[in-house]
């Protein structure tokens, strides 16, 4: 299955998980809060958790129930949702201006509006996956948030103490990225009833495949080209953060590039280093930064796909494989 | 029972309660986490609603579990995670500087640290009240959850249209206090296997207790002694908030004075209003909006306890009508 082909199996997938939402969010009373929520989830979003979580149900029980009204449907909006309150939270957290091109709801509304919307969709969330897809789910999701927020706290400490373990890193990743995908696929194994087994295959196959999103995004921020991504390059170290090329390059940079990289880490501003980002990119790249990275999302990618062994023969692996694919080779 | 005696009778539970917290904190991976938590959980609150739910348990099954470790002390936390989780965002939401005397935790630390952890106690919330009070529990959580933030919609679209409509008032009330501790109570005859009917009215109860203790805040607020309540008074006025005793003063003032108070509110800066105070009350007490709001209450309370009627006879109830006379009749 090729990109095109992946884009024309997933769309009425996506178009039923919008149509799903909508009849959801009906339901809200205050005109207000649904303006804000409709502005922040129909933003172009790709849907993935929720796509995963179905495709991981029809992967275990092929018969799994269909449309939009559905529990299968309704449980995936859940992922979305959770994904959808965090994203409001961090804008308000970074201060940010714009998101996927257009103004973040914080500036269209304001921080009281959307740490509101944000618990709401969140409070949603939780009782969706508890209702429709039981205690296990729920487990599953709160565990997720949870570990997201640990994620966070982690990755501050990681700033402040200038952390540069691999090991905390891939901490943060995996609080961050990995479990929530690693729930949805997870839970939607749950609805469809299947054992630990499946369950664990499908959770790792998440986890791996949000860790290898997240290294690639990693890339793309240093490598990536502004016109596809539609982000300003170099973000990333302009902010001085810790992302893997970054990290493998001064595990491996010789003694003058890897000082002249932690020089401007600690000691410079925000401006010396969008100015330096053409050299310290140079320096990663020298070092292998750059190549390491990748291959350790291809490793991860391996891997996703070794975990979906007991599910060979099923038709939706096609899918999985080729979104797999998208996921490691994106450009944007 | 006199207040002393009440105090007397709850003291162990809160002893309890906080023992429970503090095992269940001690699971949190990340110390700055756990400190954030920590601060914002043990100050001095009075642990209402988890105290409502174990004593509502009580009261449809004596033989209740008992001790911090067991299921329903455990569930009981729930009701106050989230309570704590919506004042950490609402005070990053009013840039607020102190809290029972202290500095908020949006001080100590900062808004991303205090937004992330209340997200924190909402899914721990949640996941408690699923797991171990079941669908019907983390049904009842999510909805309090849910009209909480619909509240907060309601009173800003009040705010902005100048409302006082008396139903607008109390649809804005039940939401941001009433419906958290009728779940409160419910959840506590739901972990204890009651019908439907009991359910019922322990929710009636706690939704009145709760809008009774809203009222008393209100009225605290313009009538209190700050020395009692630790808490500036005048501060809704001065904010233009439309409280129930401004409201019913605002429906049977005469011309003059009715002019005089709207004009308060509609021109006035902060400022002016809180030089304008003294008045303001003289106006509001003139019109009886203390008496009528301060007999609101009193009916609310009295439609409290009857609802505890089918509990006639158990020792529970005693505790739970000084408790009811207590939120009446409080001086802080």
């Amino acid at each position: 299955m090729n990109q095109l082909e992946l884009i024309a199996r997933l769309k009425p997938e996506t178009a039923k998980i919008d149509a799903a939402m909508r009849q959801d969010l009906a339901s809200i009373d205050s005109p207000r809060l649904k303006e804000v929520l409709e502005y922040a989830i129909f933003n172009g979003g790709k849907r993935i958790r929720p796509l995963l979580l179905i495709l991981a149900a029809r992967l275990c029980a092929p018969q799994a129930e269909d449309g939009p009204g559905s529990g299968l449907y309704r449980l995936a909006l859940a992922y979305e949702y959770i994904h959808a309150a965090s994203l409001l939270h961090d804008d308000v957290i970074d201060h940010a201006e714009s998101r996927r091109g257009r103004a973040t709801a914080n500036r269209v509304w304001d921080n009281t509006h959307v740490i509101l919307a944000g618990d709401f969709l969140h409070s949603r969330a939780m009782w969706l996956a508890g209702s429709l897809g039981g205690v296990d789910c729920l487990a599953a999701l709160s565990r997720a948030t949870a570990g997201m927020v640990e994620a966070e706290f982690l990755q501050l400490a990681n700033a402040e103490e200038m952390s540069r373990s691999r090991e905390r890193y891939f901490a943060a990743l995996t609080g961050k990225t990995g479990l929530l995908i690693a729930a949805a696929c997870e839970s939607g194994a749950i609805f469809a009833g299947a054992g630990d087994e499946l369950r664990r295959a499908l959770a790792v196959f998440g986890n791996n495949l949000g860790l290898t999103f997240q290294i690639v995004d990693d890339l793309l921020d240093y490598l990536g080209d502004e016109g596809k991504t539609g982000k300003a390059v170099g973000n990333d170290f302009k902010e001085g953060k810790m992302t893997l090329p970054l990290l493998l390059a001064l595990e491996t940079a010789t003694a003058p590039d890897r000082a002249r990289l932690l020089n401007w880490l600690a000691a410079g501003s925000a401006e010396e280093r969008r100015l330096a980002l053409p050299e310290a990119r140079e320096i990663i790249d020298r070092a292998r930064g750059f190549t390491t990275a990748r291959r350790q999302a291809e490793t991860l990618t391996k891997e996703a796909l070794e975990a979906l062994a007991p599910f060979t023969g099923r038709p939706e692996l096609s899918t999985l494989k080729a979104l797999t694919a998208y996921v490691l080779k994106r450009e944007k």
